[in-house]
């Protein structure tokens, strides 16, 4: 895998880049839709095209439990499991392991959890978790890593980050498979000291690319940019940057401004399917009243498949009728929302006017940078985040 | 509207025609997928086209309850306010008055009911029925009619005939939408003289096209043909001839021998939901275990775009996971099934070899017609329609 920055902004650490991967090259910044189970909820392959979608993300940890990694090693791999041909990533699922199996217990060895699905009793190592990603066969796998639920103590998150530590160099050490790449994960919860000493230590052990872990787990937005600074700080440049879980579209915009390249969130999909819709003025609840008679497309000015075709009145009555349709038609115009603003993020970066596209970003939202707006990185506290905030999830 | 028969089968009372409508030419005999709340569910305007839907059938009575049919008028109709802009019919929701509504009561006037969705009280007469459908403005509205559920008496029945023909009489004086054909609806039951007589008094009125209605409601696949033949034989051979929820493959062989041209129902599409999948040779249902392995397609023979890209072994698992994606994927795969078969039925009819046709449709099922095979009007009672009656709905 061999990843090129093209430009860096002149005065933000945001930059351009191109990621080339078993399965084709990929435009960074970008957002990767996720498809835990193998499926980006109601979206088909050609779909995820057409909204953009350069690379998706899968999820080992549901993927090893259902249906199984070597089922789906036995009938080709993910790609064609799947029939996607694009890019595809995969979680290690130390998150997983940790928010939502039962019963988990870590250990230096591993994690040995009990399926949520079934009940069933698993241990996953780092040796383990290669194994499954491996045979799942997508074209970047992540380091095992242990994930804190926030807040977390400091002597809690010592020894987790000397453990993750210790588990990325054994997964370096296993880690065999040819045109896949290993991605290591930079831990330390809320400590700007644990979170440099956590991305030292994955830098020394060397990765294809390095990815920010254990951030939105409800520290609140400025903590998490202030993070994902720290972090970022001890990254090489020459190397992909991934923030996992993140992918709010103020996220996007604050955190590529830090230097990030790559993103995945399941908010776009999750809130497309709770009605809640973006715009270039913020975001509606199409459930709402007020949408009732609207003939406009959510977006006057979207290009989307959902905005070409059909007003707000029938998104909302497929809404409230309950329609699978209109999960579908929701999912489709927020993924293209995400990737239209990644486009336009990066033509921003490329004529150095990242900062004015954010005034400009937060003023179509009726939000007022006050202070240093040209500092991307003094923004941390500001009132606007927690403006941005108010969405449910 | 124009309706032309262009071949008539010389063994059977199967035809091929084309009706026009005006939002095109049809087809038929054709299969018209149901899009109950103004959506196919799952399914988007542009893969009704790929799957081969010709026309489809929304339903006025949950329209008419939520958005409300003046909402729809408003915004332009069904057809620009769901982005369809081939053939629409509506059912009248005298079905669903009787079916779904709480508290339903019929008079001489109408039906009075309350609404399924919020116990609201309403009152739907011949008239109000035809100004819901012409606000709505499909190409096909239907007329009011009682449909009783099975078994009904003789004496339950003749009442609710008459009340039908009074009901039909009032519809064609009152409907004055241009460009919307009217279709008159026989009743009768499982009583043969009672659908002749429905059917004759319903031709005297005179509408663009005849129905078959109050079949498919538990009175048994041998019964339910027989009732088809006493009405078709009274129906002029120059209209279109529509038998209201039937559809299953074996339901449109044996139902355009007998001279029926348009079919509506809900099965490919709540059969693709609930797992079970068309082939050649009968159904599958795609949970079974023995799918898990399986890399071929549903239907090796099958076109649609489920067939050419996806394995068993993944829509079982997208099935196990509970994804979108895989109910819509069965869908599309269901729904071409049924127009294909529509296709192989009308190039049989061309060729006069139609009752041909339909003995290697059950020999591909392993079911061997004994008897008369030729008589297409003789199978009434056999074994065969037992047998293809076993899949759960």
């Amino acid at each position: 895998m061999e990843f090129r920055v093209l430009h860096r902004e002149s005065r933000t650490a945001a930059r351009v880049g191109q990621l080339q991967t078993a399965h084709g090259v990929i435009n960074t910044p970008t957002f990767m839709p996720v498809g835990t189970h193998a499926s980006v909820k109601g979206i088909s392959p050609q779909e995820l095209r057409e909204v953009g979608a350069q690379m998706i993300l899968a999820n080992a940890y549901h993927l090893y439990l259902r249906p199984g990694h070597k089922l789906i090693h036995e009938l080709g791999g993910l790609h064609q499991f799947m029939s996607w041909d694009g890019p595809i990533l995969t979680d290690s699922g130390g998150y997983q392991v940790m928010s939502l199996a039962e019963n988990c217990t870590v250990t230096e060895d591993g994690a040995e959890f009990k399926s949520h699905l079934d009940g069933s009793v698993h241990h996953v190592t780092p040796e383990r978790s290669m194994e499954i990603q491996e045979a799942l066969g997508a074209d970047v796998a992540m380091a095992f890593d242990e994930c804190l639920a926030f807040p977390a103590s400091r002597e809690a998150v010592e020894p987790s980050v000397r453990r993750t530590t210790a588990w990325a160099q054994r997964c370096r050490d296993v880690h065999r498979r040819p045109n896949q790449a290993l991605f290591g994960i930079v831990q330390g919860a809320h400590y700007p000291d644990l979170r440099q000493k956590s991305a030292r230590e994955i830098v020394s052990i060397g990765f294809d690319g390095y990815a920010i872990g254990g951030v939105s787990v409800g520290e609140g937005k400025p903590l998490m940019y202030e993070m994902v600074e720290h972090a970022t700080a001890e990254l090489p440049a020459s190397s992909p940057r991934y923030l996992m879980g993140v992918g709010l579209p103020e996220d996007l915009v604050e955190c590529v401004a830090r230097g990030v390249d790559l993103f995945d969130c399941v908010a776009p999909t999750r809130h497309g399917r709770t009605g809640w819709l973006y715009t270039a003025t913020g975001r509606i609840q199409i459930k709402n009243a007020k949408h009732v008679h609207e003939e406009e497309p959510i977006d006057a000015a979207c290009t989307c498949y959902t905005c070409q075709n059909f007003s707000r009145a029938y998104l909302r009555h497929l809404f409230m009728s309950r329609e699978l349709f209109g999960l579908r038609l929701n999912t489709i115009h927020n993924l293209h929302t995400l990737t239209q603003l990644m486009r336009e993020i990066s033509e921003a970066i490329n004529r150095d006017h990242l900062n004015e596209f954010r005034g400009a970003f937060y003023a179509r939202r009726g939000i007022t940078l006050s202070g240093n707006a040209e500092t991307v990185g003094s923004t941390s506290g500001h009132p606007a985040f927690r403006r941005t905030l108010e969405v449910p999830v």
